[in-house]
């Protein structure tokens, strides 16, 4: 893979996301969020709703709302609170309150502006609103501009689950300005590269090789840097989500990682370790089991589980108890009829979903001296 | 058009919902409920889910789960309570809760088994239960066997609007068996056949015609006339539906008579009126608002006003007052921008969306004695 190392793009990088009717642009550049330029060909419409946090919101909103100014008569502002417990009905249902307050009807674009909470939370209130309305991602974690505002998943978390409850709706854009990295705390900044040593391991074996090399460079935040890593990531995720729109199959590669690492937030309880710190130590768990099983070797899983480290991610789960593990990852969506699935590596930059007997999967559950 | 009166079938029929992969068929007939091979051909799963509700589930969920059994090892049953006022958060709450409870996976099928507000309320959980499971309606309504359980609406109400909170989410099939309209409460059946003139009145003249003239044998419920009045209504919709699945223009005709209509049901609180009763009242005033408008002469708004009346169905409206009339129709799904948008009889058997202005909107309003 080649990464041409410019230093700044004429204008945005422009990622197609190809699903016939639902077909969309991933506009990826620094600067774009308050250039009114980014949104002219969006739909047009009486009002828009910006749906933001506590956070998020004064860093960025009044520069959004600015670039939008010309575009909707009524710009209405939903603050959500901060953090992934706020992921549920409640704070979805004050989404719907206040859209039917100020007269939201049919034609009304939603923006998430925020990290994946709100993206996952905006888009699910997009997709129910009247049965669904236009949405626009507007990813402000590195986490969120690589994985989750690409591809039409959202949701709210079920006290049972996460990510229960929810809908496929594909955004109309996502506009991913590599400049709101600047302001996002470290601790996230090194989840969100979890993300995308993900699309390294399972898809792209010289991009693992180039992340490994430009490590210093993202974690300091250069901004041609953090171009190219979003870029990448983004061409990836648009080719996958584009093969297999609802999960059937290809798709669920991109949850390496994931079945470990939801089991570790769940029996943490949500917001303990960030998601991106989870599937960093998921990765490193499943790479562990695609090994037992024989397909990669341990050197592969030492590069893999090096890459995780450098970022400062964690490798070693918490110790929740082999059984709290095995129950919680028989809860996952991945399950089905009780056996647990794991997507693992068949080779270097390779993947795919292998339904695994309990007894591996407790061998590395010990291994990492899961038990309690 | 003709309607072969025909007293038994030598098998159900067969209507087609032609929507590409999302394609789906309604089987109408009489005692197809409780028989295995209804069933054969929907998706294989380790378990189903029967939502019902407690006034239909002692009437049928034991047949149904008899003719499942040889289908589905797990076959779990949820009851929610009767009645429109429980479309909402709380009871779709239920339904989760039992899904995760019992470890319902992503292949879980959902059988709506009731009338519209089951179907709307178990269709949207099947929609967003991880993200979309396999739903099949099985209306035991007139109302819901012609019109909700067909076409992939589904929703919950929210305080401030009725369906306001949705999905489009298609059925994998819809099974109508008119035998369950034997045991329905004769007000219910007379709301439901304010459904099928509806088609009459926008897309088949001759089917108004016919609807009249068996207007006995329907109150009467006779197998064939009921299997006759379903079918050519499930084909109507069938055949607006493959053309507009998600009412982006031809769609919206479905909607005669429902701009008023919903506006006397919020007006009363959901329940005092049936839907149907509201819509067989709301078709009668959005025909005088077509007379105003030149479309139609008043002696088509008389025979449609004759036909309603002879289904038992009320014909003028509650007295809510003008203005609270206006702002609930002002705060429907079709208003865009502020205006209201009518569905208006073009000419007998044809019908169109038109943005009304207020001072004629009004005309009808008075003209039925509607302001308080």
């Amino acid at each position: 893979m080649t990464l041409p190392d410019r230093s700044r793009e004429d204008g945005p990088s422009i990622v197609p996301v190809s699903l016939g009717d639902r077909s969309y642009s991933i506009l990826i550049g620094a600067g774009l969020l308050g250039s009114a330029g980014t949104y002219a060909d969006l739909p047009r419409a009486g009002a828009c709703v910006i749906v933001s946090n506590e956070t998020v919101a004064p860093l960025f909103v009044e520069a959004l709302r600015r670039a939008l100014g010309s575009l909707y008569e009524r710009i209405h502002v939903v603050l959500l609170p901060d953090g992934e417990a706020h992921k549920d009905w409640p704070t979805l249902q004050r989404i719907f309150d206040s859209m039917l307050a100020e007269g939201c009807d049919r034609s009304t674009v939603v923006f998430a502006l925020g990290g994946g909470v709100i993206g996952d939370i905006a888009g699910f209130a997009a997709a129910c609103y009247m049965r669904g309305v236009p949405c626009v991602q507007i990813p402000t974690t590195l986490l969120a501009q690589v994985d989750s505002s690409v591809g039409g998943k959202t949701a709210i978390n079920h006290p049972l689950g996460k990510n229960m409850i929810g809908a496929f709706h594909q955004p109309r854009k996502v506009i991913v300005d590599v400049a709101t990295l600047q302001s996002l705390p470290e601790r996230e900044l090194r989840a969100g590269i979890a993300e995308v040593i993900k699309y390294g391991a399972v898809w792209d074996d010289a991009f693992l090789d180039w992340i490994e090399s430009h490590m210093a460079q993202l974690l300091s935040r250069q901004t041609s840097a953090l171009i190219q890593v979003v870029k990448r990531s983004c061409e990836i995720k648009a080719g996958v989500v584009g093969a297999d729109e609802r999960e059937g199959g290809l798709r669920a590669i991109l949850n390496f990682g994931h079945t470990f690492g939801h089991a570790i937030e769940t029996g943490l309880g949500y917001g303990t370790w960030l998601h991106g710190e989870a599937v960093g130590c998921g990765m490193v768990m499943a790479a562990d089991l695609s090994l037992r099983l024989g397909f990669i070797d341990s050197e592969h899983v030492a590069r893999l589980t090096r890459v995780i480290r450098s970022a400062g991610l964690p490798t070693q789960p918490p110790a929740l108890g082999t059984e709290r593990y095995l129950g919680l990852m028989r809860a996952d969506k991945k399950a089905v009829a009780g056996h647990m699935r794991f997507v693992l590596l068949d080779r270097p930059g390779h993947a795919a979903v292998h339904a695994v007997a309990a007894p591996q999967v407790i061998e590395t559950l010990e291994r990492f001296a899961a038990d309690a």
